[in-house]
């Protein structure tokens, strides 16, 4: 259940500490999507940053992302600052910098995230994960593009997958998929954050079109702690997501991750351009 | 349809510009609420900071902020940067201080926002407003609580209200209610902000027990335009929320608002403190 360190995604996340909360990093090809990586495996390495800084209090509960411009190839800067600790909550800003048209740098990403000191309390499910066929029973698909990042998940669709033809006759938006990385690790909370964006643009399936779309922001809730996430381990995640609206330009859709086990490990939200 | 400026929200909201985004209020006792002000009301004058900043580019489209620490009665200072304008989006970076303990100015709330100019596109409502009665059907319930913001609003609940008796026989955890400012006021995007943060914390009525509990973080997403709104005016919204998982000391809800006439005007989401 040890994460080894040769793992694209550990990678992909590595960070070098110039101050506490200043990093750099390199934007990870084996993540590249169309323009630049894998908005996901952004918000991963956010987070990462947030989890790596010396005075961090607590584990991740939620994690907001501001996709302002594409991260290119190349280094960037974190910046990550814990600029309030109460006694159980701590609250970060986080943005990410590279160089601009002139060389000074400029601000691709902002985001926001609190991490908490979590303790034991009354609890309850009520987002029962839905009656799905188990993962072994469903065929794991070749990626839908040729885009890196995709080969670096494996999944297995219930429902909702990319249109097979873009003839125009969605008529609905609900994707579920039992997903984990490829190659297997075990899930951590950068991990968890990146699957939390695994999810195709909600516009393509309900239109059956495939209209230029990029994630404006996300936001995701932790409900995880580090003992769900070790009985978790390299196992499958459930994912679910469905659109809300689609409206002038932007969708927003919501989203949930469990486990095998049916634990609900994350929540997530997010706001996606489209185009036409 | 104009705003009356001397409405309690507006006065509220009420900003002092000391430079381009840099601004000082006063926290509002109109809607206080037990310990601070609203954090609807907080989150809608983070907003209006944006909103009257002269690089403004465009609609608010998403809006996060996290509750690092309760305001205190008295002035405020709120910073408002637009870290990054594109062509049609514009990013956002927020925060709100106080003087702390000794005098100098801490940190009590963070934020992003993300305003765009829209477009006219395809679009398509896939929540649609649950089946409901009118809020002429329904009665107005008087303020819960002893608490001043409650009374700045006219509620007329659905379901899922204040449970009557605390005996721990809650089994759900949604709430449908009617809502509009009292006195009336025409919406605006930051009193959609405010009301988006008006449900009452979803452990209360999921355990039929009153327990300590506090936003730490929302995120709104906005589908209305500004045609929708005067399309609204100070007519009713149908707002909903249901939690989605209880956890060792927080629980997430996900919330929807409509106009009377069932457009979607903005989607929301929240993760909450709350003990025991």
């Amino acid at each position: 259940m040890t994460t080894d360190s040769s793992h694209p995604f550990d990678k992909a996340l590595q960070l070098h500490a110039k101050a506490p909360g200043q990093y750099t990093g390199v934007a990870p090809a084996p993540y590249w999507n169309m323009v630049g990586p894998f908005g996901g495996v952004t918000a991963a390495t956010l987070l990462r940053a947030v989890l790596q800084h010396p005075e961090l209090l607590g584990d991740p509960l939620s994690l907001t992302v501001n996709y302002g411009g594409g991260l290119v190839a190349g280094e960037f800067q974190i910046q990550a600052v814990p600029v309030r600790t109460n006694r159980s909550t701590q609250h970060w800003t986080l943005s990410i910098l590279q160089p601009g048209p002139d060389g000074a740098p400029v601000v691709t990403t902002t985001g926001t995230a609190v991490t908490a000191v979590r303790r034991d309390t009354w609890s309850a499910a009520d987002t029962p994960a839905p009656e799905v066929p188990r993962p072994g029973d469903l065929a794991a698909i070749p990626p839908a593009f040729g885009v890196e990042w995709l080969s670096r998940y494996e999944m297995r669709p219930v429902t909702g997958t990319i249109p097979p033809v873009w003839d125009g006759s969605g008529d609905h938006s609900l994707s579920q998929l039992w997903m984990r990385d490829a190659p297997l690790r075990a899930i951590d909370f950068c991990s968890l954050a990146a699957m939390a964006d695994i999810f195709f643009p909600r516009v393509w399936l309900r239109r059956a079109r495939q209209v230029p779309a990029g994630t404006v922001s996300i936001t995701v809730y932790f409900h995880a702690s580090q003992a769900d996430l070790a009985a978790t381990g390299d196992g499958y995640l459930l994912g679910q997501a469905r659109g809300q609206e689609f409206r002038n330009g932007f969708f927003d859709h919501s989203a949930q991750l469990w486990n095998e086990a049916g634990t609900l490990l994350a929540t997530s939200h997010q706001i996606v351009y489209y185009k036409e």
